[in-house]
């Protein structure tokens, strides 16, 4: 039986699609922006600021920056589409949980999803010119 | 000769990771948020509102909400690396020229790049209950 890889990363980024979710909810920024911080602390994140903006006609775009990185999204209210992305930091936030929460409020009917590792430490590493010790994340993660 | 395929998507999402940057740029969080707005600026965007963070003890993290879309981007400073969101929608802004702005401003050395179409325009079609008509862009993008 072999051992699993273990492989050490700075952060992880889901790229989300979410389809077919409930229109009136996307061209709603309020609670659009309500949504995202309500998924912030479903992951355990801490929220450090957010900004949110309304598109004429319609279409929200908005971003939660988190001390473990970022959550954004962007609508498409008359398609009853979504482009999501939980990027997170650390093993103390679980960004799958903001997932789960955004699914069931934005009532996606349909997602998809891409799990990307970002910062490879083992890259950071065979880049650098210099031995950079222990990488590690920060107190505060970012 | 055959034709290429042509596919419609109503976002583009390039995801950078920049190895081997100057630390003192990527410690200063006026520098970046500057760096980012110029960016989004090069890309033919139109800014909306950005917010940037300085961690304690260093490391910046920070958005720019475009009309088109969003940049985003996480500093590492004491390992060189920065890990970068270009997210942009519609023909008018190209996010390559983004790229090569923060390539150059930020002294990366080594760049790594991933390009994912968002919301293509198909997939919302074959998941939808209903005819959607003519999926275009907003008259400003979104």
């Amino acid at each position: 039986m072999g051992t699993l890889l273990k492989t050490e990363q700075l952060g992880r980024h889901i790229l989300v699609e979410y389809y077919n979710c409930d229109k009136e909810v996307l061209k709603d920024h309020k609670k659009i922006e309500e949504y995202m911080k309500t998924a912030a602390i479903e992951a355990k994140a801490t929220i450090v600021q957010s900004v949110f903006h309304l598109f004429n006609p319609w279409g929200v775009s908005g971003a939660v920056i988190i001390s473990e990185s970022h959550l954004t999204i962007h609508t498409w209210p008359e398609y009853g589409y979504a482009a999501v992305d939980l990027f997170t930091c650390g093993d103390s936030v679980n960004p799958w949980d903001a997932f789960d929460h955004l699914s069931e409020v934005l009532g996606a009917e349909k997602t998809e999803t891409t799990e990307v590792p970002r910062g490879l430490v083992d890259k950071i590493r065979h880049f650098a010119h210099e031995d950079l010790g222990d990488i590690k994340f920060k107190p505060d993660c970012k």
